[in-house]
């Protein structure tokens, strides 16, 4: 099933040892000698120049002042020039899929910023195809030139009994992903009212994760630092990315947990919490830095931990502390320290070499000893993986829609209706529960444009029943005739459509039935934007640049239609998220998640 | 074989976590709550006050601002009163034996103290009794109210070839070792220069271990920090504690390595080292504190890990980073992160009640929940291990010895012959190549008292061959009839006799044969001092204000015979150590430790 790995990892520090040893202490050749930089030492926080590396078999063999003794025939060597010697950046938690692009893809974009590490939890996937897509980017990260490993996600569904996904998870699984060669760990626990209720599957999954000896992942999403989040620290999560306030932080450290501090492209929470450290002088070895969630145009335009980093030392960090954030911290988190995340012998010869610190300009980048990029470009190939068919086989509508299916019959006798309404919130991920007073016109449930009322069909496409759930959003703005449908559907990933004509909703589903999957916009019947998915229905199989462009193609689009949202595509696809407040849509009907209810679409 | 354990571990964190979660949440009462604490937080590094603990099942299930919803009919409540929490005190590295004592009566000797965790290296039971010596002391650990993890010994015998032990480890032994509850790690790698070679014992010993996940000790005894330092450390041991200057913790940290810093009965080896964070400014988080070596009379008279805190805090550190120094660094270096070494929730309830941080003034001891210890009294009963026979009758002699054993017969004809001379430091490990000119009587070579030459014999003690070598030793100062009997004697542990008089060397190794081992002091026949030392020949039954009592008697004794030396008796049991310079003597003869040769005993 899965392809040769391209990429083969190094072997393991004991069993290269003696071959290090050879080379540190000048009996043999190092493959590579870094000489004359100024050596970011994440162990002792300090900057040591004049610092010279030998490296062989991918790891380090030897740091120190002079590696002249290290350098034989076959020895390249490369003259740092009195730049700075940086551990390559990890990725403490994200998520593949944000990017709309394959693990492959990723790492393409990502390297030439400086990313050595990711921490990947395949959440999405494995809402579509369970276990089996876990284990698909688990293969694919093995094939990788850097280090991608993967948490196993834990919440799949997100929430059993509001909705159905394509797959779930249970227990079992997590035990068997836990024997796996590359899963580190387990995926952000989010169901953490769970947690706090002792469910029986989240307690499995903690306890099946600790036996392995592996790190937890948290996920407590909630302003409450009661005895709520005490019960869930209680529970067992090493870490967690919700915090949004420097007490956030401040109540997690204090409690053994890892504060990662999170940048995403559309997460902020790093300056503020940040504060913990540079204004109250909180110790900094628990704090992590990580994205959660990065678009294509964020990894192409702006870049990934490197901006991360960037912004941290803006914040007032130094620079070396900011390092340690996204180096040694993450790894000895997920148990790594011996493995990678430090520029000390043993450890993958993972490192950058950087012009100026502060800014982080990055000007070559090496992954397990090879030169991976320079001045910000790739400097190997990292040909595609080969996803089987299964994979992108995945949007299964049943039949062909129509106009019709997106009819809301009226109750009997009605000429005007009170319905729920999903209100879309500006640059928030909770919605408000509206409601609106819409005409009947025979028999049916009229949209209401000029008070941007539309319709939201929650499509189901995993099982092919041919169901669509009808409803109506409000915040989009679309004042044309349009659709736009989407199988990135957090978490549940069915199709979302939102639209102003139903004929636009039939074909924009239909479409994406026919690729298998993507984001589309349709408008009067002419297709304007669209960014294929065929994997899984949430990712696509070319390159990130490409991919950023029909992204940005599809943005305009929706602008062109009338939205004026920041971030329309993700309000978007966040509209079947039942974990969150206060309605949303799932292939079981309206959900008030306030009460964690199914509710009727009339009032 | 085993005892049944007195004090059975709690269960694990991810089993107990549901009973965790609802003493958190106010759902079932604690245990045990301890009101109004200043908590010394080693995660933040922060003190806070107004805490409130609630443990339960021996672990702690909230650490916060009130547990008063954790309190219920059953809950023992603690008034802390202001006073600080601090995580139990842990010692990273150490000998057992160093005490003359067996685990348990190191255990009382060492909780009124504040430890409640202990690394312990059995090195010399292993030089003794094997495998089955280090799985005697394993047991024996397992069974205590504190948490003692054994570190398997890695260099059994010290010097192969030099020396035949009482036993010998080999790769196969530690990978099966690695496989026992309560083994964390491997101990000292001393054999540096094994190391340094690729000696296939060494990188084998290391391999098994981390193939287990466990943690390498190092041992690194040089002040070389060229490349043979750069190559130990690519053969991977972890950490170390032979560092004894500022540059030698700079040096181990900068490579990833942790820095124990040592204070024990005869090392001193903070003061000098910690300024590498006082001074220099390197972080903190890779600095470690042990004791490696305590005798009895320290543990009674001045404590042991708090006594190094206070003396950490005494060279400027902040009492928050001493105390990190011995808690949360110590675990985390053992992937105990998770287990002990702070008070958080989740991990076993090992804490300290310190009315002053600063002299860290001890009020009570809990561990696991229990109090151990208040007012630097035990409060708890802790019954002796019973060490089974054949631990009990390991000095084998064969026969009798009588006084002739100890002529040294001069080469026929001579009058007057030149001998080599072991010759002892005042207080260094190392000894001189000596030689003396000694006349002849009678055929055989005699002592001379006035220039401070006397006997030193090597009596094979483990399988009864009734071998004796026979040589001279000067600087004890031995004015008087006398002779001193030691089966401590470092690290193959036959059995050292010094003497000025031949008899009195019969009698006194006699008499360890009767009684299974210890120190005996012998003057003009008669027995001045005795420790006896049933266990393996190295350690009393005794409890350890008995044992410091009998071996100042001891001390006491080798001055009225006129030694002056400070540790006379430490001296003496390192007379074997065939691999410190220059002159030793061991069962295969006279050992010249800077050629590793054996030599002859006449030049």
């Amino acid at each position: 099933m899965a392809k040769k790995p391209g990429f083969p990892k190094p072997k393991s520090w004991a069993e290269m040892a003696p071959l290090l040893v050879d080379v540190a202490t000048g009996r043999r050749p190092a493959d590579l000698v870094v000489r004359n930089g100024r050596w970011v030492n994440v162990h002792s926080g300090e900057i040591i120049a004049g610092t010279d590396l030998a490296i062989t078999g991918g790891r380090f063999a030897y740091c120190g002042p002079n590696a002249a003794h290290a350098i034989g025939e076959g020895t390249k060597v490369v003259d740092a020039a009195g730049r700075y010697l940086v551990p390559g950046l990890c990725d403490a938690h994200m998520h593949v899929e944000s990017g709309m692009v394959t693990v492959t893809e990723f790492a393409r974009a990502v390297i030439p910023h400086g990313t050595t590490s990711m921490f990947v939890d395949p959440h999405e996937i494995a809402n579509v195809l369970g276990l089996d897509g876990v284990r698909l980017m688990h293969d694919e990260a093995m094939a990788m030139p850097i280090n991608v490993h993967v948490q196993m996600p834990s919440c799949v569904p997100s929430a059993p009994g509001l909705e159905n996904a394509g797959a779930s998870l249970a227990v079992a699984d997590v035990a068997e992903a836990m024997t796996w060669p590359n899963i580190i760990g387990l995926g952000e626990v989010m169901n953490f009212p769970g947690v706090i209720a002792n469910n029986a599957v989240m307690t499995g999954e903690i306890a099946a994760t600790v036996r392995a000896g592996k790190t937890v992942g948290g996920h407590y999403a909630s302003p409450d630092l009661g005895t709520a989040f005490h019960g869930y620290v209680a529970g067992g999560p090493e870490d967690d990315h919700e915090g949004t306030r420097a007490e956030d932080a401040i109540a997690r450290v204090r409690q053994g947990m890892k504060a990662m501090l999170r940048l995403g492209s559309a997460w902020y929470d790093v300056a503020s919490q940040i504060k913990a450290v540079t204004e109250q002088g909180l110790d900094p070895r628990n704090f992590i830095l990580c994205t959660d969630d990065s678009h294509s145009g964020t990894l192409v335009h702006e870049g990934h931990m490197d901006r991360v980093v960037r912004h941290a030392i803006a914040q007032g960090l130094k620079p070396v502390t900011a390092i340690q954030m996204t180096t040694v911290n993450t790894a000895e988190h997920f148990r790594l320290g011996r493995e990678l995340g430090s520029i000390a012998p043993g450890r993958l010869a993972d490192f950058l070499i950087v012009s100026d610190l502060p800014t982080l300009k990055i000007d070559e980048v090496y992954g397990r000893g090879v030169k991976l990029a320079k001045g910000g470009r790739l400097t190997v190939d990292i040909p595609a993986y080969d996803y089987p068919r299964k994979s992108r086989n995945t949007v299964r509508l049943g039949r062909k829609l129509k106009a019709a299916d997106f009819d809301i019959a009226a109750p009997a006798g009605a000429n005007e209706v009170r319905v729920r309404v999903i209100g879309v919130i500006e640059n928030q991920a909770p919605t408000r529960a509206l409601q609106a007073d819409l005409a009947v016109e025979n028999g049916l449930v009229a949209m209401d444009r000029p008070n941007d009322v539309c319709q939201i069909a929650l499509v189901e496409r995993h099982r092919g029943t041919g169901a669509v759930t009808n409803a109506f959003v409000s915040g989009f703005g679309y004042m044309k005739d349009c659709a736009i449908a989407s199988t990135v559907a957090h978490d549940s990933h069915h199709m979302i459509v939102v639209g102003t004509n139903k004929a636009d909703m039939a074909k924009a589903a239909n479409r994406l039935g026919e690729i298998g999957g993507g984001v589309v916009l349709i408008a009067e019947g002419r297709e304007l934007a669209l960014v294929e998915m065929p994997i899984a229905g949430l990712m696509s199989d070319e390159r990130a640049e490409i991919v950023a462009e029909k992204a940005d193609r599809l943005t305009r689009a929706m602008r062109d239609m009338g939205c004026s949202l920041n971030n329309a595509y993700m309000q978007h696809s966040l509209l079947a998220l039942v974990v969150i407040p206060e309605l949303r849509i799932s292939d079981v009907g309206l959900v008030d998640v306030t009460t964690f209810q199914k509710v009727d679409l009339f009032v």
